[in-house]
């Protein structure tokens, strides 16, 4: 992988770009990545587009105004990554709606695919109710669809 | 729920049951438990149901023979769980494949339908490449679909 | 192991006895438990230790009171658990002050010590400063302490 | 921070610095990371410190030489990190033996002492017994320790 790799990402047009390492944490005994923690890297990797793209999680929390939470993964494993290997979070916002958003990532170990996902993430008050998400955010994602 | 809440599964009909409890580590910041802890829910719970079966994953990786990998995951988060919640998950086979199975998982609190999964695994060589699995595994999932 | 293995634990005498089971997630590539995981099973134990001696952690947390925090682990890796294996987590509270207690636990394999940990946690407001903890715990944790 | 934050560390004299930033699955509902994810911290420093050092853990482990192994961490947490914040892990060679290593490792948050820890290792044959390590590995820590 010829790109820098720092610890936040970047967009390419208007796929996002994010660095991952595998480390002990993520493997089990199989030898290979255990399963879920791919998700967990998917969720970095949309905590920094969201950041990228000028939307502040942590504030609105903290507001009382709500908090994105998600509400479907398809998600497809092609091949492992295994302890060690160097990855590529690629995002790409496919959809915005006033209560939610649309995200297609791809997991990459240079230009091997090794995972696929369709993440569906719905913005909720603190209450845990689906709410309208605040219009900055809704325009930040419009950018992004339309760039 | 009434059941008796033991560390060991079973099954009622050709449902797995399984029970989970919530722990600090299970959750948030948003105070929900994160999206990503759900996949380890199931996987306790799909371990459970290939031991009451009579499928002794550990027997066979150690062995040589080869692991399951989880190769596709559809899961949608209706409702979410907290803290000390108890839960209930809900497994059963849904096919079964000279190289894999098809595992279809809810996670319930009391009457509640929480989290729906559809889980696919196939089985693989110590390799990684997809293997034919153990004669008597397939027969154990037959008798699990046939009930 | 000859204990029922229940998702709860329960009191012999002052230890308190919790069963635990090792999961792939549990694991890393190395064939065994990762080391930070044993605090997760750890935490589990405790938990359920203030359950069982009437310390509701969540309703005093959700009333805004604060929350217990951990301020010092000293924890000794003496033998390797394994995926599957049935482990029982014996906590003994060591000692409480005002703002604290100290929790001394055992990671046991039948009659093998396999971890042992000294652990300090401190009640802290929701703000995170140290804070005075309820009577009704520490009265609670004192039974602990002469039975 | 003033350093560029790349996702591998790198050495300051005879201290690794290592960023690290803070994702939701690192906290839990109190709002403040949970405390065993900072051993997850320290894994990643020290794993990286190791490579940086010249030392490829994966290539003797996948060799069947051996995987080094966590026997003991004395861990103090003075401060909490929260979401979204930016960590320094700093790592400091304390010592080395033929079997086994001692690391000290601290977590900043600019000034901020976060979290410190004593952590020893020790080197593991596949059958999980002490072993004298690599000549070349005892030679790399001991680089670092005159430097």
């Amino acid at each position: 992988m010829t790109e820098v790799q720092t610890l936040s990402g970047h967009f390419v047009g208007r796929d996002h770009h994010f660095a991952v390492r595998v480390y002990f944490e993520d493997t089990d005994f199989s030898g290979l990545v255990y399963h879920a923690n791919y998700l967990r890297f998917l969720e970095r990797a949309r905590s920094d587009m969201l950041k990228c793209a000028g939307i502040m999680q942590r504030e609105l929390f903290e507001a009382g105004e709500g908090v994105y939470a998600i509400t479907e993964v398809n998600i497809k494993y092609r091949a492992p990554a295994r302890f060690d290997d160097d990855l590529l979070i690629v995002s790409t916002v496919e959809g915005v709606r006033p209560v939610g958003c649309r995200i297609h990532q791809r997991v990459m170990r240079g230009a091997q695919l090794l995972v696929e996902a369709e993440v569906k993430a719905a913005f909720l008050s603190p209450q845990g109710r689906p709410k309208r998400q605040p219009a900055a955010w809704i325009a930040a994602f419009e950018r992004l669809l339309k760039e």
